[in-house]
């Protein structure tokens, strides 16, 4: 292959990419590394639009990327550029702009079963990421992402889900009426809570649909949230005195996955 | 309170604490932010040597930290030493040194019951940490650190434990030989791995007590544990395309650990 030198106005896209603003202007998102970039040209939910490499390393030579680069279009840029557009500390020479998947619909979520993970304002992007490869492993029904939620497109999302961004079907807005309307079709609303009072998850009797509500790492669900009705559930440690007050937030809703999806009818 | 400059030696003593070598030759280690340190001095399995603050953030005036100021020495020193000796991009101002706990020996963990996670070669400070947080949630018997694990008092460890460091019975040693002499106690060994051979998680019956093996995220467990006799299991998705290669690590540790707690007798 021979690639060709990236362009104005690509580096310009490329840099308005890291940007949550201009990727769903765009409807583009970047994919960066070696192993994230080879699996998102495998993987059929995600369509590449081009792919760039750092010139020095000559990392493009690698006959791994051939395949894909008969497929779409491919630039080199120097390091001092790729540094400038990469998101990680150590770029590994390799990313590319990608084709952000079409929201799912309210009525196409209303019409189905299984588990549905509701995100209140979750911060962390490795938290996230983690939870969509969760979600995505037990196949999960859909992502609901409500306000100050980290973006699902953000490049250290992208990077923790290890390839499954895209694969779960995603919502954005408002959760309070989101979870108004799916509890019209009798979707049952869970909450993870930390506190005594809620049931504990592994006492939930088999379900067919389940939404599982995750609040933020260190306030909780916001206060419009309040007014939904739901169930509090608590993944309770078998021992009384227990040092540290609550489990990451990733953790809590993949082992709320886990169970919920084992129960499923 | 009227703390003291800091001086050259604690200054050194500081700096070389962020290196895993002096942290084990002074058996000593730091912890860092304002929750983590007010975690550590309400917690009664770490003792807290000293306390150190940013002098500009005027912060040790908070009245919050009287009570443990007047037991362990206080020192500020000015900021620029103090984004030194910090492990954290955004230093919050407060920094504790703190004794590390004894080791405890395999004679004690043999003679137990529960659950004990044995780490191989596992090398991402955040899912060590996050694993620590929540064998602590469940009341794990013990962490085995085998070689390559990344130090369990590595800064970003301790961050990531949430507070939990220290509240679990830990041992550093030869992972093959330690696991031999918890088998020869009755010990089962369960490893976690992602093949489709592996029994599932949610098939293991009753145990009293297990190990569970974790693998390095990349290249799972190294050569000399293949020889330790033990259960492959699997955390199975229940659908038949999966899109993602695998959960991470501390994720897939997380579940088991819930599962296997859940089934002790």
């Amino acid at each position: 292959m021979k690639p060709t030198s990236v362009s104005n106005r690509q580096s310009t896209l490329l840099r308005k990419l890291n940007k949550k603003k201009y990727r769903h202007k765009e409807k583009l998102f970047l994919i960066e590394g070696d192993r994230a970039v080879q699996q998102v040209i495998t993987n059929s939910a995600i369509s590449v639009r081009a792919l760039f490499f750092d010139e020095n390393q000559q990392y493009w030579r690698d006959e791994r990327w051939a395949e894909a680069a008969q497929q779409v279009d491919v630039s080199v840029m120097d390091e001092a550029l790729f540094a400038e557009v990469s998101d990680t500390d150590n770029p590994q020479g390799v990313l590319a702009i990608c084709e952000m998947p079409q929201e799912t619909t309210i009525t196409d979520l209303q019409s189905q079963k299984g588990i549905i993970l509701a995100l209140d304002a979750l911060q962390d992007p490795g938290n996230l990421g983690t939870i969509i490869r969760t979600a995505s492993w037990f196949g999960a029904t859909g992502i609901l992402s409500g306000k100050g939620t980290v973006d699902l497109f953000n490049p250290k999302v992208v990077r923790a889900t290890a390839g499954a961004t895209g694969s779960v079907p995603h919502l954005n807005g408002n959760l309070s009426a989101l979870l108004k309307e799916l509890q019209k079709e009798g979707w049952p609303v869970f909450m993870l809570d930390t506190g005594e009072g809620a049931e504990s998850l592994s006492d939930i009797a088999s379900v067919d649909k389940a939404i599982i509500v995750v609040g933020n790492e260190a306030h909780g669900i916001q206060a419009d949230l309040q007014a939904v009705p739901l169930r509090r559930i608590r993944i309770a440690p078998p021992q009384k005195n227990v040092q540290v007050e609550s489990l990451n937030a990733a953790i809590a809703t993949s082992i709320a996955l886990y169970e919920l999806t084992a129960t499923l009818k």
